[in-house]
């Protein structure tokens, strides 16, 4: 197979036919849209499972361009496949990746549970434009077919569950954790600029003792940061692939050495640190890696939940509420209260997150249906992890732009609160002990009466030393580690 | 507001423009595509939540149609609405209950919690499909308003749970109830023409009592039928809806017997028994109703999961698995192994089960996250439960279609199955007692013999009665309820 | 077998015995503690499944009682079991169903998933208690022995879900439907006290249009009456029981009629409508009744996470929240801040109904795991299913004792409020559309004056118009259904 | 506060006394046991909470031993506590941590979300100890009190999820982890021992290519070994102690360094490289790092269910099913048919997993429920957390002694399968393609003969290069990785 073979043809994508073509597999032969690459499993999936409307996420196809480049040129390096055919597999993979066949994956999430709809639909695809590329029929694999060439050393086996990690792979790098530190500095931002703005704390829903208001956003970021950190740890678990392993994990009918050279090829085409996992039938049989990045996700989930709910709990009101802070006023709130500001961007946030959490109770689920050489639950997972990444991401995206970004304070509301709460006794304790301290806030509470006069009332405390210990100011600390 | 005004002029849906107009709203202008027909909050929803792929379902926004319908029909009759001006919102609220708005709901899941955006969504179409049909300026708010005219007397806070009850009695009634009834009716076809074929039970995994292929499908029957009631248990709970609640529940701007009219007139338009809710601040304040149509979806899936599941075991093999079911083969299985066939239907199933039992755990959630009188989570229990409607209905129908109806036995395998067990010794409890037919059972498969080598050899029973008591065909009893 | 036998021994529970004794199962003899009742298979399962400390619950022991009574009552009539044999066991079964033996039932859930080691536990206390009432000798299995008389006509399979059924229907009764329903009646209570007093309603945390406390109220009890009406739904599922479909649900070694009889048994022992399920496959093939069950449990949970979320953030402050209930001081709420007050009844409720929830997730699962003919996950469904019920129960007692009963208005705090608020702009819509009366909100809140001030500023309305219009006490309806 | 003070007198563990003794907070007095240590608090909250019978887990309680024994040595040097007060506390504490105290921690899970109850039941045991070693009245608060000694520059909100984090790390090190990792080693040896037996693979349940046992069984191993390797990231993130924080982070009223110093002297103590948390606001209003434990364990449970279902679908049969394994028999299978052997340890460990899958939902609930400067959901996540990582390490000792150790290979069926299976036939592929090999397959199962028969019949491959190429023994690759 080392003939030197065609030149590729100079065909822009797209194929100029009316009515249907006759396209054929093992099973027999079935007739496909004419104008489309697909060929005859993926029509017969079209028919057998017509389930929802949920596509097959494309970002998973496009990183099967990846994957099928990087087999072609290993298997030719292998001399198991020729040139000609080589580079036009290579090519469609370009355009594949290119986002040029995007419309040519029109397979539900719902199929078959390994992916091998979605995998011959990709095959077919490929194996139409390159026979297009090298000038022969469409349909009539040859000189390219879909199973014996652009699979070749492959199976849907090993090669769906590469995709799906490079799909996620490339959807966390390019759209989430960016998005997750953008909100994260954005937040440190604001925190910086309140460091030294003192309010009243809340433990249990209650005033307590006071922070600053940079303490209390410094909270929310670091929250993002180690959310991120947990992302990054379960992103190397995506870095070991399961391509090598064909049907079982045994890598029968692949060439020696083939996981490692693919996988090295893929870290050349993706400049992703990619490497071939150490143990193949725990990569197919199993979707522990994908499951933990899913709980990852969730971990993201968890900690936007916090701060999506604090921040509308603390722009509460703005008259019967807590009031501190100040959304901006991005739509009218209401169709029958005219004048109201919602915490819209808040809610999106929170129900992006809930959607997150509950994809994840799914992936779990699914994760856990593993039988013996194969997890056959891989698609629901897959659409899954990538919906989570996008609107995670977007989520963060406009919760930033549409809500933080614009946030102020309202600082008269913010003294008003510090000013009266009844918590600054605290700072007595050490002082007075814990039991006058309460005595002292609860006469207080029943008199409506402030601290102070109660603290001198009560013969414990003179007014020199009260002063001087109870400062708010005072009470905030040293920035954000404690005592 | 009596006068009796124009006449509709007959003006087929669409908009003949090109560029921007400008529409208003109480923060001011904004600039929305001039062949569409939203309006300006619309516009700020769609600039201010620009968060993943997810539209609002088209369901939802058509059941709106009625909702909308009905209260102008109300409002007229109560004098607070002219005439033309409702005859043009009917005639547009018919209009998009017909299909011919889908595409003018472009607003996103994620958005604001109540739901307000989607409402004010429909509310510009309607007003200016209405104004357009009365011969006005679209984007001028006049002769019909947003807000003023067909928002009248409502809240997005009470139209939207009822959109939401509307949209999902629909999806349940066209699709997922009769499409479950349809699968149950073949598997007890299937189940009465396989009554009398008996074969070993299985508990545990492990070889059992024999029962008939008949009984063991009756029991996926029964499942479904059980699945079915508990929909229409949980289909009653939405047949109150919240309209005439208006902002917080107490139907403030709404006239006097709002609540009853509306529901009547809604239930007159589409026929549903929906009737007022009795009590409007749960109605709002809670998404109550519907988590419990989440969760009587979610019992659906359980009860797939066991079914696709039996299947797909029970087809396993067909050489080294139990191998006593033959499904029929729509696809090929694998693109490396040829020839292979797969349950594909029953991991499609699966996986669709699992994602609706994903939504569920989202929508208990959201459904537990209403705050004071408002939940504000309600576009995603709104888009999830009329998702797991659809991919449940489909998913059934595509198993029914493609699994279930071709489904054959192997009969060979059956009765080979049958004569190998060992438990078939439970016939003789009753004569010889546990403990002798244990040591029985136990020496038959030390020795790789047969039971009634076994039996005989060990002198507690005779030829005779070992013949009588042991017959497989005698031991699965009578129809579907035990002894 | 209609001798007449033995007559009891009055020999009060409990054996009077050091060191171990000899028991025996098909497998051979084990040695068991000599002042047990338990035997052989309770031996091994004790040794074999020492897996963290959770005991079957005993309330599902106690069921079993009833069961194992009407079965003996029925064998006894079928000439299957000797009289006195029937007496035996039927005395040893009062004293089990009145927690005599609740010592006796060491085993965990984490078991064999039919329940057979507890089946067979409840068998052994049952016949060695049995062979001590007619003088026999512990351990001899004579002249009752656990398999051949105690589980005559029975498997596992078919009393272990009766039992569960049984067990989760005295706990609905005697626990969960009636705290709930005494917390229902006690907000109620409440309610109608506080019919008339007036306050701000809030809607996405934001000042909304007046609603009475009362109303507020109102819609929690509204939600605990119909969680109790779903609770009581999902009841009716448990009545049909599985009894008599022995091992694989076709009755095998049951005699004729067993399941009509047993059942009826059972219904007139626990005075409780049960029926013989209608197919035996589906009752012991899967645990779907239960699951229901399960998830009606978490509609209790969700309901109440709402109320007591409601309560907490209602009570926030004193100073700095929304401070309009105050709660009952039951204890100091901080270690460090003197006086302070916390909602810890909610919290308590929250984190209870968030467990709920987790077992319900659990549930589920374990729900979706049946398999053939048998759904070999039920210990854990049962253990968490009546644990879920206990500390709702206890939940809703501890919150309606500690929490509500004690909870009182802040007035003044309502009051003021009340009179703050921008929102009631609303009321002036009808009469001078909602953009007129957005542009005085915003007026309002951005010059921080009255709403009165800037509508008469506006021109818009007189002062005797305003006036009229807007009065809180008239804004909030009649009743509890909206307008 | 240097003075020498009083030296300890040497009492053993425990109260002799009887009836009730006085006690007394800020709120006034209380009756307790005589014979217990505990004081006003505790016996508040056992009145207040009496919901369930779950106690918080002693794990939890003596991990407070630590701290509270560093906090006092740290107060001690900077002056703040007196000798002798130090040295009673800090014995008091080691008799804590031995477990002496075991019974004097009665307070429930469902109790006040920030643990407040359980420190001061910790406070007042220690207390009321040190009471009694230096000879002070019980109850009296003299010489040492919960709040002002033993609580000092502490908490609840810094010290409980301290010693949520030390209790996880106790038991994850002494428990979970050893076992875990037990377990994948008897898996190792066993797949060391089989690498060569050569078996029938199969995914979507149906035969596919061959691979080995140990092959198989590697797959569990590496499963578990992942499990562990993200035990320990999440375990990582638990060393990050919130002690120093105080009421809200800000460490009022500890003084300064404290917060280093005491992590310090945990370290020591523990011997486990615990650090004080960078941003104690994060540490307090969030349980994050806890919530990524339990994600972790999910992870765990995901990778025991594959194994443990794994394993009983290869025992199932033994005749009627997959049969390759046979499982010891440890107990009768059936109380109704003799002599069958059920896979209960697999069963077990499934419903151990499913529980640690439920747990984990209402974690992650529980987690994202922080407010503002606390997140008052902790007890139920420090039960559960210690509750999942109990019952899986007890769950992975009972499969591994109880099963896996004891299982063994049941050869001949294993041959028997390999000889059966057509999908030998995909060893040909890379010779005559992949049509022609589907046909050949598809005429086998269609006719009942040998792949061989109907290859050689087909003419695309001669007797020689069949009998070469389709070797069971050669298509099993190399090792684990692949080709």
């Amino acid at each position: 197979m080392t003939e030197k073979g065609q030149t590729l043809r100079e065909i822009p994508v797209g194929i100029k036919a009316k009515g249907d073509r006759v396209e054929f597999d093992s099973m027999g032969e079935v007739r496909v849209p004419a104008d489309r690459y697909w060929g005859a499993q993926t029509a017969r999936s079209l028919q057998h499972f017509d389930i929802g409307e949920d596509r097959m996420p494309v970002e998973l196809c496009r990183a099967y361009g990846y994957l099928k480049k990087a087999a072609a040129i290993v298997n030719r390096r292998a001399g198991l496949l020729a040139e000609d055919k080589c580079e036009a597999i290579t090519r469609a993979c370009d355009e594949l990746i290119a986002g040029e066949f995007d419309d040519q994956f029109p397979l539900r999430v719902w199929q078959t549970g390994s992916g091998t709809q979605t995998n011959m639909n990709v095959n077919e695809v490929i194996a139409n434009r390159a026979i297009q590329l090298l000038g022969g029929e469409l349909g009539s694999q040859k000189p390219v077919a879909p199973n014996d060439d652009v699979n070749k050393s492959q199976s849907s086996n090993d090669t769906f569950p590469t995709a799906m990690h490079l799909a996620a792979l490339g959807a966390l790098d390019a759209q989430l954790i960016p998005e997750i530190e953008q909100l994260a500095e954005v937040i440190e931002q604001k925190a910086e600029g309140w460091m030294d703005t003192v309010k009243i704390g809340r433990t249990h829903l209650q005033d307590a003792v006071p922070l600053s208001v940079g303490q209390e956003w410094s909270a929310w970021a670091e929250a993002l940061r180690a959310a991120v950190a947990d992302l990054e740890h379960a992103r190397e678990g995506l870095l070991a692939i399961s391509l090598g392993g064909t049907a079982v994990g045994t890598g029968l009918n692949a060439p020696d050495g083939f996981s490692d050279h693919v996988a090295k090829e893929i870290a050349y085409l993706t400049r992703l640190p990619v490497r071939t996992a150490a143990n193949k039938f725990h990569a197919q049989g199993t979707l522990d890696p994908i499951v933990r990045l899913s709980a990852a996700l969730r971990g993201v989930a968890v900690a936007l939940i916090k701060i999506a709910n604090d921040v509308r709990w603390l722009a509460s009101g703005p008259r019967c509420g807590i009031g501190e802070l100040k959304l901006p006023a991005n739509e009218p709130g209401s169709s029958i209260m005219p004048g109201k500001v919602n915490p819209t961007q808040s809610e999106a946030l929170l129900m992006v997150a809930m959607q997150v959490i509950g994809h994840d109770t799914a992936n779990a689920m699914a994760g856990s249906w593993g039988n013996l050489q194969l997890n056959a639950m891989r698609p629901v997972i897959a659409a899954n992890v990538l919906h989570s990444i996008r609107i995670l991401a977007d989520g963060c995206a406009s919760f930033r732009e549409n809500a933080i970004e614009g946030t102020t304070l309202d600082e008269q509301r913010i003294e008003q609160h510090l000013e009266q709460s009844l918590m600054l006794v605290t700072a007595l304790v050490p002082e007075i002990g814990y039991m006058d301290a309460a005595h002292i806030a609860e006469a207080a509470a029943r008199n409506g009466t402030t601290l102070r006069e109660e603290a001198i009332a009560s013969g414990k405390i003179s007014e020199e030393d009260y002063d001087r210990i109870v400062q708010p100011r005072t009470m905030i600390g040293n920035g954000l580690a404690g005592a």
